[in-house]
């Protein structure tokens, strides 16, 4: 039995949608932010980094999002990924790869400045760092219109891809919107393709994300714990 | 034949030292920063992100650091990584990823921080990412101490991690130095044992490292191109 230690719409939400697809038996156990239980000495043994998700395995635990999504789509296949051998193997990584070290860091760059820039210098990052990640979807549109198969549900970029597109319409709270999902034709089909499947309903129903938490977002409703 | 695209003491000089593990037969392509040939059309094609390296392969071009080391990893094996149906695979790629998205990453931020932040905040913007550094480097070598099979060459993790190493020593050039590679201990007996190897050497070599290209490193000496 597979545990996922998650937050509610944090990282983890990509490894539920990939879990979800995937038929996988887990177990969802709440990291609960309130009091930062991702600091904890717990927590900390599971995954050093002190961020979530992790996912423990009969193999041990695995952390960071990327690793989990790929040691999951190499031992469930079933379209979650490409399989080692196979030809769009390459292909597959290096999206993979930027979606993780380029798109998902410049994101948590725009959320946590903090953890980045000195006082006084937050405005200017924001604004660098949305120009940086407009670009990023911009290549990302590009590359689904180009090869909408690679990308496609239920493969784990597919998710990855809609998770970040929703909080980039949804944080962090209260600035101006930036990104518009239907700015990215290719991505907002992705969006719309993906949260229409059973597994992305079970998974927004199980963090209180809505009826449509990729095309349209509305902030999370979590039945329990908090998403920020 | 594989085509490694690649800029002296760049990421490529990560792959390079995978290739020449593998004994992989390959061509290096200079990619010359001198002209900016990253920015160009021609180098966009094969990689539209325009970062160095890029791999030619006979199933198209593999791009992104990570995936260009995990894609050689499960094609030629060799200790170059742990097998997709192996125990310690999630051990493997949990690592991998923290070194793509956010050792890499972040020491990104420090060779190109005009990148990322406003002008005016570069010097705070230097301590807060050198601190960040430091605390995945005491990470990595803890986890380097905890199970040194894993990390230990020829796996791509061990000529990830000695480049890295590499690059907090000698850049950017004229900053003062944050980072010595005899602080981490089990890090500082992986870049031995890593440079003591007939491929490390070879790739030295190649891009004009020297003799301890990654436990005393010297700026590099390229027979062509440019390393900045």
């Amino acid at each position: 039995m597979l545990v996922l230690h998650y937050a509610p719409d944090n990282a983890s939400l990509i490894v539920r949608l990939a879990l979800e697809e995937a038929g996988a038996p887990y177990r969802a156990a709440l990291v609960d932010r309130e009091v930062r239980a991702q600091d904890s000495a717990a927590y900390r043994r599971l995954n050093p980094v002190g961020l979530i998700p992790a996912l423990e395995t009969s193999q041990g635990v695995v952390f960071e999002t990327g690793a989990i999504l790929l040691w999951l789509a190499d031992r469930f296949g079933g379209g979650l990924g490409v399989a080692p051998d196979a030809e769009a193997r390459g292909d597959f990584l290096k999206w993979l790869f930027f979606l993780s070290n380029t798109a998902h860091a410049d994101l948590r760059q725009l959320f946590y400045p903090e953890n980045y820039v000195p006082e006084g210098a937050e405005a200017g990052h924001h604004d660098i760092i949305v120009a940086r990640m407009l670009r990023h979807f911009g290549l990302l549109d590009v590359a689904v219109a180009a090869d909408p198969a690679l990308f496609a549900a239920p493969s784990v970029l597919s998710a990855y891809l809609a998770v970040l597109m929703r909080w980039a319409v949804l944080y962090p709270e209260g600035q101006r919107r930036w990104f518009r999902v239907t700015d990215f034709p290719a991505l907002a089909a992705l969006a719309r393709d993906l949260e229409a499947r059973p597994a992305a309903l079970r998974a927004a129903l199980a963090e209180g994300l809505g009826r449509t938490p990729f095309s349209e977002p509305d902030p999370a409703c979590p039945s329990e714990g908090s998403a920020l």
